[in-house]
């Protein structure tokens, strides 16, 4: 592994699990066993580490929408996605830990941390119509109920990871399924009859 | 207003604006008008302030019960309870702003937030199964599942407040309006066509 990637693997761990605010790039670069000096040589700051660490996250977030078209574009491929989709999230779990707070002391993060939401937000409605034409989510029962829907299942898709390590003592490797079963669980009441067969075929909820 | 009073306004004025992490005491100290000593006669430390504006909304919060049952508890209950419930996460932003972090730093507050947070869920478990008793939400689709939309909602009710002020530019007047109404649009897809036709009573989707 270079020095580099060195540097983010250590540093993401350490944000995970102490939080950003009480980790220091000379704490980072002991724990990788380089001087502050030559990790500054990589990184200017915490903050472009951070950067990076999101521009990763972001890039691995994209992958989704091709592990959708991969499986075909039905339940399966929804429930593929979601699936992926955790494992980013929880890979990455400091930054929506402390999204307030990161977003609030660096400027461009914020930006990108916006940009990022409203492409995730496409996302999920181009599959959601989707589904509705292929007749396994119910049409709207008013007009831009599906744009609200999605508003509120972008919070489900945001905070699980953070309020599962807060209010429930979820054994890590369990976090993954758990987490890809909230959405599930998020989507049930709006699917078809079809729709909700077809999940069943798929996940369990005995 | 007496010192104590102007102490615990001023703190939840800065918190809600920049964060507990770049508010000191004797920032606060300052703003009120009085000495570092003045306010720790009163406060000893930041936490015990966090401490006690938490246990404020916490008595704030258990008057939705009230508000619920002197509707009668139907929809138009559950439709009040949810927009006092949006009052009181606004006036005190702050805590779910940085829920994570502050749990981190604070262990006391950490319990706090947990026992709150399993009260509130109990609260609107109760809420629900009572609509499904007067069909004006549909049964459950399997055995717990209303348990888990729960789980949830809770996301919803917790974090609309820092994503909106993170990625909407909701105007400050028509928060607690969109707050509450995140609320309802969470319930919509449960709601049978009797509690649907309730709903629209009260407030309208166009």
């Amino acid at each position: 592994m270079d020095t580099r990637t060195k540097i983010l693997t250590t540093a993401l761990s350490i944000f995970n699990q102490e939080g950003v605010d009480n980790t220091s790039i000379r704490r980072i670069a002991r724990d990788v066993g380089i001087s502050h000096g030559n990790l500054r040589y990589h990184f200017s700051s915490k903050e472009a580490i951070i950067m990076e660490l999101f521009n990763m996250m972001s890039v691995e977030m994209d992958e989704q929408v091709k592990i959708y078209l991969s499986y075909g574009s039905d339940i399966k491929a929804f429930i593929e996605t979601a699936r992926y989709s955790a494992k980013v999230f929880l890979k990455y779990r400091f930054i929506m830990n402390d999204v307030i707070g990161i977003s609030r002391q660096f400027a461009p993060l914020k930006t990108a941390l916006q940009i990022n939401y409203n492409k995730r937000k496409q996302q999920f409605f181009m599959i959601l119509t989707y589904l509705v034409q292929m007749k396994l989510v119910k049409p709207e029962p008013f007009p831009n109920y599906y744009k609200k829907f999605i508003d509120n299942g972008m919070l489900v898709n945001d905070f699980w990871v953070p309020i599962s390590d807060l209010y429930y003592s979820v054994p890590e490797t369990d976090k993954i399924e758990q987490y890809f079963r909230s959405w599930i669980i998020y989507l049930l009441p709006v699917l078809t009859e079809k729709g909700l067969e077809e999940v069943q075929q798929h996940v369990s909820f005995e």
